[in-house]
């Protein structure tokens, strides 16, 4: 069924339910930002397969909007579609509250499913359709309606996560979220995001592709906590232990119904960004609730001291593989066949050798030329192509070890490549090494720090349309807030930057059709000295890949970016090299040399 | 009558009303930051006379809050007084907020003027008081009973601005603002803050000392604009010209009962961070009000063409005298007798020889040695000394000329002065210029901007207790919202940096009880290239001062950091020299050498 037929299908059930437009979001029933197989309904019904976009659809028009990431992307997947291409942020376009203001009929009806739409969200759409007269229809997903084979719900086995990676009990961190309540009045918490109940309770799952997280719902209270998931996952072992720090299992889907029950003397602390609208407006009308940010989610955000040692030595273990891959990628490169997707099975074969690897912690990106310039580009049987010399190749993976995730993204100059592409490669190093090497005051968040990266690309006329960084979580989500580096002050990710964040660092260029660059490392946020001015912070790099110096161009860099390459180096090869043979050892000698 | 025996006639005056804690802020009733002499209750009973800070004085206790500018000052001159020094920003100083919380009795009143208290903040206020069941008695001015000799309130003339200086006629300005009314659903603008009053009126005055702004009110109706002055201050031709612009006179203090007799179909217009607590406490209840920042705050920020033209050459004038100053100073020191007045006189008198001065634009700063240390230092005849060669000598004054007002600090070294305060002053000269070099995105604010400023610090575990650089105002106030460079986000100095706006740039180190270094150019910010990345902004240095040469280190210099002192050095000549004399042009160049 092609997309303007689905779309045509839509439309039918649409009119059948007097719906005007109708909204399908990049989402599951936890506002999960990657989604599993049976949630990727906005994929289904516009072809795009990006990882972030949300489609509206009227009866005569149907739109999509992305960010910055995904531009080149959606348009080329959106070609014949009829569905057209919003890009977020572009002078002009409409954001999607803005569009519905100006777009939304007088006394119109508008309809989303409930359960994949944010109660926050839901809300601004309230408040546009009441200004119009209209009304929301959110009881139906009309996507399932037509998608004939969709995927049924995961059922992939829990397994446990032990306190030598987590570095915290269950029981340790349920005392942490109820002194937390306490603090907001509260006597329950209902909790809906994946990552948080995952951390809470310490296991971990497979129902999302790359994220190891687990479909299900938490009520906490004082003395229990409800978990709503689906028991068979969970081994009898898993599940006594869990039954030991009070935890009662339920059926997944009960809480819609349980909530509607909820005592008129409890108090629920909802994260009102967090909680779908469905759960919410089953909330009975006199229960009294406090909307506060998930507390989980700055629990999780700053890592403890075995996080922390066990991140330090993933990234070891990731570094390795690449450094290995990347010897045989300069070597072998034009001598024998290697392809986009090969090149990125290579990578996670050299992974898995290092041990208690689990799976990639996201979709790989590995392109080639002009595929490069697409940010969030994922080869595929018909777009992988052959990695020839006089190109570069990016590869942006991740790990998930069982000491934590990895996200690391390399562009490598295949054989010699033209002055343009070094000259792109070289400010994009230049990028990524200041702002690792900031030194800040403590209370300063990402917003005050981007410009560290920013500023050479400025400089030139240049911008990346994307963040410089992002959390990274342990075994979760990839994302992961409420820090985040990046210049347009964001809520949810411009938390100050505090000692135990695990950031990202990855600035790149993105010429269309041409070529790109891109390089990530992950950086730790640590505490400094203290004197009369304050807390100092900086930034702890834990990863050690060469930046590729075939694609270097010494002439564009000040001394201080040649030193803070040369440092780097320097530490890439003191940290790796005792992994290595000494063939290999030669080799990165070679490739960590001072320039 | 010492500090101690006015503190002592307050709480008397406090036991009558039954008043357990009484707040003195710095303001007038307009929310002026430098205030007449009339209202200086906060001096009076504290005797610190720094231009910012709030006194709270208890049945028992005093405390005053100040901010890290005046951290040193406040200290000095509270010695003796009982008057309790809180650091605001320190860690372990409770917020003037939180100390109420934590201190004000259950059951107690709370007093303060209602008219020099803001809406907003006497609500807050309510809110703390009401939590534990106390009262507000906003009515009294108990300073005003214990004060015997206070200034009457001033009775200075006013003069208008011609529009060849402010670059907008009246009728113009108020058909900007009563678009926004419109926009707002307004049928009337309530406007209390005295620079919003002037710009919009195109009058100055002298009833603040330095500021040339009027003491008025203004209610703006969509047909006539009530102006509440004093009218005695104007000319018969100013008050015609102005009533041809629908401008009504009406006294002084009738505001607060005219605004008791608003009608209730007006919608009023009005700011809840500016407006005072007393007027906004006697508008009746149901007169519907929309709480919206003034609009003449961004109005006023974004300079017009004929202002910009004006400021580069008010700059340039201010420049001049300061080149003149500078040679003297240094061909001088050592020579005869010059002290931290006399020098600031001299500045003056330079500055007056430019023509169309108007008076200084706010307090001279001149300090010599360790007296540099406290950053709004302010000479006296008792703290005034003699300035000799092996120190460093700050100037940090501005000129009100009727093509726009300056505010720009140097340091000198006179004579031959120790590496280290070479090394400090070659730090801030890096600072300066590395911020007012910067490109950047259009959509920054000067929070994204400040680490420019402050990385070098930064890296060497120092820091300055300010901001970087704040708005200024054209014959207003000094510092003039609504954007500034702040690595703290703070509400109200957090726009986005626009096209026109006119900002400081003025990072320093102080070395208490040794010495201080600050260096103080204005910035203009203008567009730059539009491109597929959108919209790129930079700053145009208005200010050509050399930084002194002798001293500055450059060795700690990078390469960058000289071509920019350079090529500041280049354009300080090119920009000055036309104006001097052979022999002043001749110094000049050597001072503006490249290094």
């Amino acid at each position: 069924m092609s997309i303007v037929e689905r779309l045509a299908k839509l439309r039918e059930e649409m009119a059948k339910k007097g719906i005007d437009f109708y909204i399908v979001p990049t989402s599951d029933f936890h506002q999960t930002e990657y989604v599993g197989e049976h949630f990727k309904a906005r994929t289904f019904i516009t072809g795009f397969t990006g990882s972030a976009g949300t489609a509206i659809i009227t009866t005569t028009e149907a739109r999509l909007w992305v960010d910055g990431r995904y531009f080149i992307q959606a348009a080329a997947q959106l070609e014949g579609s009829t569905v057209e291409l919003m890009k977020m942020g572009e002078p002009g376009v409409p954001k999607i509250v803005e569009y519905l203001e100006q777009e939304f009929p007088e006394g119109g009806t508008l309809g989303f499913d409930g359960r994949v739409i944010g109660m926050k969200e839901g809300q601004d759409y309230e408040k546009i359709v009441n200004a119009k007269n209209g009304n929301i229809i959110y009881e139906y997903d009309l996507i399932d309606l037509i998608w004939e084979d969709r995927p049924a719900l995961s059922t992939e086995p829990v397994f446990g996560l032990d306190v030598k990676y987590a570095g915290e009990t269950v029981a340790s961190k349920l005392a942490r979220i109820r002194e937390e309540m306490k603090k907001q009045g509260a006597t329950a918490h209902v909790l809906t995001t994946l990552d948080d109940i995952c951390w809470t309770f310490n296991f971990r799952g497979n129902d999302i592709e790359f994220f190891p997280l687990v479909l299900s719902y938490a009520i906490i209270t004082m003395d229990k906590a409800d978990l709503y998931i689906d028991e068979a996952k969970f081994s009898s072992e898993l599940k006594a232990e869990l039954e030991k720090d009070g935890v009662v299992f339920q059926p997944y889907n009960n809480i819609y119904e349980d909530i509607k029950h909820v005592s008129e003397d409890e108090v629920l602390m909802i994260d009102p960004v967090r909680l779908n609208y469905a759960i919410y407006n089953n909330i009975p009308e006199n229960v009294k609730k406090v909307e506060v940010r998930n507390p989980e989610i700055i629990f999780k955000a700053v890592k403890n001291e075995v996080e922390i040692e066990n991140i330090r030595k993933a990234q070891i273990k990731d570094s390795v593989a690449h450094v290995r891959f990347m010897k045989w990628l300069k070597e072998n490169v034009g001598k024998m066949t290697i392809t986009e997707m090969s090149a990125s099975d290579k990578l996670d074969e050299l992974r898995v050798e290092m041990g208690n690897f689990i799976r990639p912690s996201f979709g790989p990106i590995s392109s080639y030329g002009a595929h490069c310039a697409m940010c969030h580009y994922s080869s595929t049987p018909e777009t992988n192509v052959e990695l020839k010399e006089g190109e570069l190749f990016l590869t942006d993976t991740g790990a998930g070890f069982y000491e934590g995730s990895t996200d690391i993204t390399r562009t490598y100059a295949l054989g010699e490549v033209p002055q343009f592409m070094k000259d792109h490669f070289t400010l994009v190093a230049m990028s990524n090494l200041r702002l690792a090497n900031a030194k800040f005051m403590k209370g300063c968040t990402g917003v005050n720090l981007d410009i560290l990266a920013r500023a050479p690309f400025w400089e030139r006329g240049l911008n990346y349309n994307h963040g410089t960084g992002h959390g990274v979580g342990y075994l979760l989500s990839i994302h992961e807030g409420p820090a985040a580096f990046r210049w347009q002050h964001r809520a949810d990710e411009t938390d100050v930057l505090e000692e135990g964040m695990l950031l990202t660092d990855e600035p790149g260029i993105y010429i269309e059709g041409s070529h790109g660059v891109r390089l990530e490392n992950e950086l730790l946020v640590r505490e400094g000295e203290t004197n009369e001015y304050g807390t100092f912070m900086y930034l702890e790099t834990v990863t050690f890949v060469p930046m590729d110096l075939d694609a270097i161009n010494p002439e564009m860099m000040t001394e201080e970016d040649k030193k803070l390459l040369n440092n780097y180096h320097k530490e890439v090869f003191e940290k790796v090299s005792p992994y290595l043979n000494e063939e290999e050892k030669e080799w990165l000698k070679k490739y960590t040399r001072a320039i």
